[in-house]
């Protein structure tokens, strides 16, 4: 039974949004700049389904936004997470999780992934995806989904309502369908879901719009 | 003069991972899953521009993509930034920093200001846009970019190649002309810039998809 009723991650966070009192309005030098206060609106945020087990061996599922890549060397993913979810306790004792990135094709199950919490239902059997025991770090992923990073604890940061999951990337797994000419991801390809803050809907990825270069003026060297 | 010889922050992250060595091959269980090793391929990524005051005073900007709201109580956004780039000490020093988004009519600024230094040429004046300093927070923001968030620097994380700055967002400024129905930030008037490791191109926000919830079976409660 889908226990709707549970604070999703993504409805508290904008319940947060929403509830936050309004700053004292400023005007920018000569602008049409409104100020909003101290909230959390910067766009666009990533959707990724966070995957670990639980003390009983269970696999389990949330979506979370705050997450970002971190360090290039050695590869690292931060995700923040609010200590009253079922997934910090668990990455807590297991030490790993994954990020599984979900395709436009996934939104239904991103969302309800973040609508439910794993203490009450079974999410990879409410939403009939499989999970696999990771060979690389005690986590589970999905295997339907198409990009997969999986990761090591490296560090925590406590920062107030959410603590900063700093993992280590130790493998990113990707269907061949979805990978370029280069042979890394294309996000053409993926079809990632948008998260952003304000906004109750979801937001696919748009046209390519290009390098932002400018043409070269001369020719040669 | 502009200075393209100097690294440029994505183009740094993304020789990284062109650079980094392939992992053994992997295939999940059952699935057409391709490994690819510890690389830093999560998606999407925003593009987002960091504001600072160097030791001069001199307001100086940068692009970076390692970025996202880390807290929502007190509100906070994390950017990593390696230790090389002029804006790793400037922040340092200043104990500030704004993010600025950019919409699609400033890819091109965008991509310039992750290409040059701030150490070698004045970014404001080579973009000709317009630093304006905040009366909250030791820092410039960009008085034509339509999203902009002031932080004063909270703490810091050494990962690796980059350190982490979370900062504690005082106040969030929005053109009129961005923000939706409810006062908050409209993701489809704001359109933000989407970056993608692995993808040569910069990306725009594609078509709302809902918000994957399930319409109810029963009217009522």
């Amino acid at each position: 039974m889908r226990n709707f009723h549970t604070a999703a991650a993504l409805l508290v966070c904008m319940s947060i949004i929403a509830a936050a009192p309004i700053a004292a309005g400023e005007t920018a030098a000569g602008g049409a700049m409104k100020s909003l206060g101290a909230k959390t609106f910067a766009q666009p945020c990533p959707v990724w389904v966070i995957g670990s087990y639980d003390a009983a061996g269970k696999p389990n599922v949330m979506t979370a936004s705050w997450a970002a890549i971190c360090c290039s060397q050695p590869p690292m993913v931060t995700v923040s997470l609010r200590k009253a979810t079922y997934t910090y306790g668990s990455i807590m004792a297991s030490k790993a999780f994954t990020v599984n990135v979900p395709s436009e094709e996934f939104l239904k199950e991103a969302a309800y992934f973040g609508s439910v919490s794993g203490r009450d239902v079974d999410k990879f059997k409410e939403s009939g995806l499989t999970p696999v025991k990771s060979s690389l770090v005690n986590a589970p992923y999905i295997k339907e989904f198409p990009l997969v990073i999986e990761c090591k604890l490296a560090r925590t940061v406590e920062l107030g309502l959410h603590t900063m999951f700093i993992g280590e990337i130790v493998d990113v797994k990707a269907a061949e369908s979805v990978l370029g000419a280069g042979g890394a991801p294309d996000v053409a390809k993926l079809k990632p879901l948008i998260f952003a803050p304000g906004n109750a809907d979801y937001y696919g990825i748009g046209a390519s719009l290009g390098s932002g270069k400018e043409p070269k003026k001369e020719t040669g060297k």
